[in-house]
């Protein structure tokens, strides 16, 4: 398949975005000890989760984050774009447990098979026509084409996408209930990983010759 | 202030969709013990939260809601209506730790002063210009007026409303760490509960007269 | 209704208790990860809830409180006191999930509408003969008078209050499964907040007229 | 020492009270998944906790407890007596991660060593004057004298103890972050358990000979 | 690559222990309620988890298991086998957050790419000599050769595998801090799933051709 | 019962294993806030469990621990001993929620009554022959004598021990959903500690005379 040259460097921003995303990775986030915690995402110490801004530092604004206004950008290789509203774009969700992303899609565009190893999501369908599916620990999949308003739950853990299905855009919001949900994109993970998995446990995995394991690689390779 | 004689049936029907929606209240919920548990609504043992419906009974469909693809009625003494996609009305949620509501407001609706006893809330604006206000336990009020797009947060159990400052009527998604929230509604709580509260706590507490408990009281009363 | 000048001091200092009291707000809390982190209340940096002590400066004092021997001060508007016994007060306390209150009444008093966003609230009568009553998310009032010896609870995040119906004082020892519950003081989050709680929302709200609102207020201006 | 032969009666009675006590044992509980969750003691199936009664059959009265309103029978070999206000007798503690106790002690009296497995304890002295103490995993020991409005805390799972080191009575009322914080009582968990630990491990354990182990044991055989 | 048409029967084998492994899926789990609760698998209601059996017909053989003393079998297109001792083959792990598996490799066998959705695994090898690795979510790949005696650790929700890089069979012993982890095993998900997954969503991901997916789906087809 | 001189050293080198071993005591650990947070065993700040070791210095190797691989000394008084692999010693737990133990007994061995405040105890037998018992806290002793392979489960914070009870020495690996379980090691938690129980608690407890008490300390102290 030829991808145009350009793809990488579109790749490579897709990536940035889901690199972002998800440094972190959730179940029930531990509950708060306090009204809230801003982030201070520069603190000189790291604890698990991130340590609180000085309360005296905290204004209104921020409680409130604008990243989400803007549309993504889907000219990379997936058609898709994840922006993340998190604890890392919008501090004041740090002990609170729970985050939101919007996702925008171009027509035919897929947010590949990836799944969110501690946090349920949810989402509303905001513009558009989505294929959504999941597969269960069981390998059952389930699946529906979605439009404006519909709702949808991805348990915890499960493997899922979503595919504009329709003629135009589509955009979803989704909710996490974790302040960083984190996301292990499978294409990523098997084949865009530094350093790389070994080849054999490719091919013995996955049933392929050693060819096709590199020839996926090329496509991720930067 | 007079209400047309209609509106308390309005306000009733404001009240079935709080009532619906808070009959649970939540902290950040106990995790899943298996991938999904779509609740048993009808079961005849209560267990905290629901029992599941046989895994052989569940398909697809379980896991998509329509309800929040509806345009909630306004028409009440708030100007505002809170849709639920809850446990309660999407029962795929059960055990998986978060739920999402769509809120409607006319121009100048109010979604009045409450808490959601265990949930942290989330939500970005899809149309319209609202105010989005909370207070700390410390009583400091933290406000913004936000437009599409923008997202906030309410740390869980503060108290917090939303008011349509724009010209045309207004949208938000909002989402909870909790498969179902609850609300505790200030108006509804304090001067339509069943049965009352005594005057003469009310009248301590917020320092008036008898008959200003009695006025408010009876803009409540069904 | 008229309050003498020196009442305002002593709302103030009722304030200053209830203002100490819930700085924090909280559900279960996390567990602890060692035997004890008592917390170091001045520490540089700030955390989910408080670092802890040095290990080694840690004396069996650390674990003992003497603050809840006094008689809480009920010469104030409401006719009542609380007295913490939670982390910012009995440091020992950090991580370990629970905290406990002695609340004083003079005849007649009140322990306003009030709520723990993320504690169950339990207590035992020591003294007199108390009305406690809480709300449910579903607006049914539940209450009863109690004298000493006999226990209640107020299940997690509810609206509840206490009023001395005796015609002694009355005391009350009251546990929460969180090192520093929190409390949504109602008259004082609606009407005493900083800055205040647009009029036009309170208004809307309580269906009440702006000057009812403005006279609230003024009970509570410091 | 000399036992009067009525005394495995009351250390029977006390034996009872203890094994009411802690047939469940905690850490911080689950969340409670809605306002209330009255455990139904006597449902047909059990579930990690208890079902729930009917919310139809739920009445005021099932949020208050009169048993602790009743002084202990300390007339056993330890002189003292622990009355629990626990899920199993107060059943509208289910699914809300709170309890509390009366201990009454007699002159001299001791509650023995014992922990709790899941539960932090915290406690007011009400009457008397008690020595109080625990023991860290890393062996030291801290305690305190405590005399009424005192407080304590016994961080969760270590053993502890209290004794009555004053002329007359004493009372302590505790409070535990757990439904029902369970015991593990350290002189029937070693030596008065069915069947009985090998006489081998204990002998091994405490370094000490057969015999006294089998003395020991006869103390508390019934 | 040439499958022996015998090994279908062996990956259903295969596929048949990881089906009865995976049924579901974890995070920390909530916290017992009582000593035990052990499980009723074949209660006629479901919850969470399981029910409990009734008390009275719990033994002392509940608390232990067999299971792990037999040798897996590795005659499968992996050359690997995952045994489980979990709540669903050793029913006293209910409530109890903790499971272990024995995992036999014959010489070259690969434990495929997986992840445990809520479930931190770590581990000890018995025999021979294994590479473990796993990708972090920022897309970091950490692996190690191990021999007898060493321990690893794989954070929650992470892909990982272990081939056998020894001459002769290995053996892992692995614990999960969940009562059955759940696998989502990457070949199976994608390529196994009742239905499928669409080829045009597999083909954009992994930006290959629809022929190699089929190629792939065929080799797990059963 | 004699013991030879240089045993006191013995058991010391077995206290000190013991020591660093349960420094914390644990339950269902809180979720960890990204993929890992290896502690920092070095900071300056002290928190609930451990900062993270900055990412920038995280290796693979970090994730891997050899401390297992050694054969414990187990000539000491009890003939056995316990390693621990948990966050003092593998600092990669920290926030994982997990950690395992090897333990070694000598012919005749004795891992001593104890409990781990906050985690379920699971093992496997690996070789030899060994008693497991534990009791509730109803006081029911259960137990079984185990060979390689065997699989056991202490329910959290219950009294257990082990014995080798067969002709050569014994070998289990342990695991726990907890980073550092934690253990109340019953002979030293009452016999030696420092500084001691006061003697008549202790004998009014176990119901024997002081010389009892102060024999069984004598074998403890160093």
């Amino acid at each position: 398949m030829k991808i145009p040259s350009t793809s990488h460097v579109h790749m490579l921003s897709y990536l940035v975005v889901l690199l972002l995303l998800p440094l972190l990775s959730f179940a029930a986030d531990p509950d708060s000890l306090q009204d809230f915690c801003v982030a201070d995402l520069s603190a000189s110490i790291s604890v698990n989760g991130f340590p609180c801004k000085p309360a005296s530092e905290v204004t209104s604004d921020d409680f409130f984050f604008d990243g989400l206004t803007k549309v993504g950008d889907t000219s990379n290789i997936f058609g898709s774009n994840v922006t993340g509203g998190n604890v890392l774009t919008f501090p004041a969700l740090n002990t609170l447990g729970i985050s939101m992303n919007r996702v925008d899609f171009a027509p035919g565009g897929v947010n590949p098979p990836h799944s969110h190893p501690r946090a349920t999501e949810s989402g509303v369908i905001i513009e558009g026509k989505l294929l959504v599916g999941f597969v269960t620990t069981g390998n059952v999949y389930h699946s529906k084409v979605l439009t404006a308003g519909q709702m949808f739950v991805i348990p915890k853990g499960l493997v899922h996408f979503q595919k504009n299905v329709g003629v135009g855009k589509a955009l979803t919001i989704a909710a996490f209930n974790s302040q960083l949900p984190g996301a292990v994109v499978l294409p990523f993970t098997l084949f865009a990983s530094t350093p790389s998995i070994p080849d054999d446990v490719l091919t013995r995995a996955f049933q392929v010759e050693e060819k096709v394991v590199q020839s996926i690689r090329s496509k991720f390779s930067s």
